[in-house]
């Protein structure tokens, strides 16, 4: 009944080994959307212009612009973390400083793209609250770390998360603060949205409200983890004098894919439709289920407040060891064994989240 | 009649504008081979580790192993520039050159890739004839840029293009030549196979006798010009020391895809049942047809032996015209109006071909 | 009476400008000893092989050997930001994090040099009381840290600057329980020692005892502040192989000079006979003699213990202008204007510490 | 009689060991000039700010602004690989181009920096008669490497040695033939001037005449071979808007010295009066009277014309063997034994000189 997959090196064996795995790890570790599928095979027909001049690549400005009411450049690869350091590499010199949350992915989780790309840039962690920072959070420390001239990092830009890693929400008026507190150091704002698709069904809003129209300059529209298979956009706002040089970035660093239609087929049906707030309303849907269900739990609480599609549970040991033994699969957090994180795809079932909350309450 | 698409970016039209032209530009502009097509269809079912804990990924060691009769390691990216300069930058400190042809692709069309990975790495140009090099040619520059110590370069690797960019192949012997007299610098040698397959067909060997057999350390394996969408792969022979590094330099130029099943089972497909061979063996079949028309034209010449799927003509300015007339597309060598190149790839038709050498004749 | 220099663009004016200013801005700002100029004078004569040939160099291994009691490799810079550079960047991946005071040197005052010479790798400032961390609070921010695999920097070197930035200085046990945790994380040591000599003669210990013998394995030992015109070593304890990444990364970033014997000779002249020490304990002297001052003071306090050259005063903003109008320079915390920060040199003289005690007292 | 120092590495020996060699090596081999040790003396007095805010530092831009009749910026550094370095790291980006000639000190002695400095920039070696390029030579191979938009690097900078590694002189309608060329390709101009009083005498003009007047926008204007210690200047000509880039490469590369009134000071006393022409001619002559016993010789040739300081030979294996056996010392061509150079420096004595041409007739 489960639908799964693990890893298995014995070439003998069939393909696909069906065991009881229910996998509430990662968004990313969920399949693509059959409607990109079609979108992917639909684009597979002759011939097409290498390296971006195809058809559908030509098409991301306009259509990204339609979709974020205003002029949108777009720059397609095929992962986040590309998308995260050309965007920050393209603003910040490298005697600059970048800030972002502790918990960031690109803090923690690139193993240092942002620096490579930005030929040792910094990055600040701040220290903010349910995965989110405040101005206030980012003021503290930037005047914590005054500087004197040429010995000392320049605050050049701001990178938060939408929706946060703690699957959290800001709120359009929160990224409006922070822009503004940005704009008076001169610093440059960008949004990883990898989870983008998932904040903008929470807070019910157009994109445009919680990006560009809050003061964000530069995202990474994300649509891997939301039903494609591996294909990002890098968004630039009103600042078209970026192009040539996040370009050049893209480039030397590989990720300019001689067939590009096959990434930009993806995201303009991701787009296209709405199927990417669809997809990502499914997967909030199925996270508010599983956190409504912890909310009853006797033992179990809620970590942070589920606003998103990951749901990030405290309990005990031998409460998580006993979802591990009914085949359920999911992330503790680091370091830790009494904290979970659970995540919810376009792709989880409602019978599969049935099965959780059931084994949670058993 | 003839597959089509090219630039359009008004949201207005259909999306597949019909125009009478028949791409010899590139394989790059090819669509994806309907097998590997399916591959991916059908790795697209249920949840999958990601970054390369995944089923497909975990079987590449023992597929590539077997293909290449020797212990190989795998690091599958999404593009060949990727593969180039992670391989590279794996082997070469700041201060070493890699030796490589004056037009090979890491030279001339990476937009200082290697250079950019390896933190600095210098490339230095051979001048061959043929598109190839010879262990002589090399050692020529080598002895000509004797270093003296902590200030020069040190002689660090060899990158040679199988088959080459013009459309010609090394002999297995030839390599073995090259890569003796590397050894003797103490250099590791790599091989840029974004053509490999066409050359294993032009040579009618296994695999390994024009790679490590021949002395061949690293390898770009390419797929994508050849039928995949995106997909290339590193290959590491019996240096299992150097994964971690290589490793490292993927993830920190952000190409290690968090759904890598699809990059994976596109490699597998491809090698599985040796359909590359035959991919390769037609577009190779397509190439020879056209040289040899060539060779029977009253004017038009062959710059280079068609060894591969690229055919260098040599003509009037007048004689190409009339063929872009006839809505026949290709590309002219730079700064140059007399010398073009026609690549043939896995999906140019029986027909097209016809076309082409009709229109020749004409 | 009081010496002064300061800056002043008029060509027209005599060169030096006399002006009530009694300098206790920073140890940089002092001028050589003489004993220095004279080596330099010494070292004059006629030509000497180039690029670290020459006599004086070769003789640095030896004389640092003897120093330290043990086996020493030295490098000579004319920068310590040049040495911590090249001492991090040699023993860390650029995937590798240096764990470090919040501010110390390299972290606030070298404008991103260690990132740069390690192309991207990661400092992460350690905040611990007096200027100081203990190895409870570096295992603290490592184990917060804790990453997975390849997406995370790993832990890769430690460094401590002794003196410290707030004029305190660790004891060596406090050192070998660093050292210590280090060595069970794998991480390399390293001593920013600009200020070590105050150090030395702060503890009465032999130099061995606070660096290699505590477990100290890399060391920028500075001389620019304490008597030399610019020269500084980097200092390798016990580790052999690591002199030609360390040499390749002095010559790749400038650092080699041609007439080499003028830092050497610096050096040599520096620790021959003791004069370091003999200027350390003078510039410590005349510190603790404002401390005490400061002691007996009705407003005006220490903000740290003062062990070495360098005097923290927390005061009232009053009072330090008093100060200012007399004549007196000093450097304010940065952000704050009841804070400053008094620092000693060995060309203090007992007269200028007199008069700074006066006014204060006045 | 001859003034000599070798290396030595025995602490017991007595420091100067004197012996027979009579060092033709290098200029970089030569001592300080007396008046530039008097400099320094008489800067090495009190207290002067730090990190070039000193009354020395301030000075130069207009003292270098006098000697070049111009607006002149001036960032002093102790290297001229640093001064190159961060010259074409400041004009170029990473995926520029830095034309130079083959034998340039940049492309073969300086182990890459200018690859560090500009993160993967390449250097594109020209090859030309006499130690030098023209302006055809370096459009020839510029028009060879047409690029296309963002695969390939760009035409950058151009770097031209006057006086150049052979030599030679460029005469000022040469330099401004490539610097139109450069111009048209909107490169930016940059001279090497490790010698360049060594050129100026040559030519008998003024330094404006063979520098930005012909069209040169930065220079790296040496010092240390022609009677400093360690000082260069990095010249920046009616560019003020790249000072900002060049200073925070100079910090981040290490090379802001903390006492930077020591480099200032000397290179104020090398232009002041005149000093350093009146040691370039000095040099000069000497040169010009061993080229002279050269051209008188039955056997051994002139290899370049000889109209700076350096000399270079052409000679049997054993003639060379003759000098050295005198205790003459010079360096051989890299990879030759029949040929040689042989460099005259401020310092050396008209009784060298002599002894030189002496033995080379006997």
């Amino acid at each position: 009944m489960w639908r799964v997959s693990f890893p298995c090196t014995c070439r003998l064996l069939p393909r696909i080994i069906v065991r009881m795995e229910l996998n509430f790890r990662s968004d990313n570790e969920s399949p693509a959307a059959q409607a990109i599928m079609n979108a992917l095979l639909e684009s597979n027909i002759g011939a097409a212009w290498a390296y971006g001049d195809d058809f559908w690549s030509q098409r991301l400005d306009d259509a990204f612009s339609a979709l974020f009411e205003t002029d949108t450049l777009v720059i397609p690869v095929s992962t986040g973390t590309a998308a995260n350091s050309i965007a920050l590499a393209t603003v910040t010199p490298p005697w600059g400083t970048v800030y972002c949350h502790r918990n960031a992915h690109i803090y923690i989780d690139e193993s240092g793209a942002p620096e490579f790309f930005g030929n040792g840039l910094r990055l600040a962690p701040i220290d903010g609250a349910d995965g989110k920072f405040s101005a206030d959070d980012m003021n503290r420390l930037i005047n914590a770390s005054e500087g004197h001239g040429v010995h000392s990092y320049i605050p050049s830009a701001v990178s938060l998360t939408q929706s946060s890693e703690s699957g959290t929400v800001y709120q359009p008026a929160e990224i409006e603060s922070i822009c503004d507190a940005a704009s008076r150091h001169d610093m440059t704002t960008h949004m990883d949205g990898a989870r983008f698709g998932n904040a903008v069904i929470s807070l019910g809003c157009q994109p445009a409200d919680t990006s560009w129209r809050a003061g964000i300059q530069l995202m990474s529209f994300g649509a891997s983890k939301n039903g494609c298979l591996a294909a990002e956009a890098l968004l630039i706002f009103g600042r078209p004098e970026l192009r040539e040089k996040a370009e050049r970035l893209r480039k030397r660093s590989g990720h300019l894919l001689s067939k590009m239609r096959f990434v930009s087929a993806q995201l303009l049906a991701y787009i296209e439709g709405g199927l990417w707030l669809d997809l990502a309303r499914h997967a909030n849907h199925q996270a508010s289920r599983f956190a409504e269900a912890i909310g009853n739990h006797p033992e179990a609480t809620l970590e942070f407040s589920t606003q998103a599609n990951e749901v990030f549970v405290k309990w005990t040991t031998e409460g998580f060891q006993r979802l591990e033994s009914a085949g359920i699969s999911f992330l503790y957090w680091p370091g830790r064994n009494d904290l979970a994180r659970f995540v919810f795809s376009h792709a989880t079932t409602a019978a599969e989240t049935d099965r959780l909350c059931q084994v949670l309450a058993s």
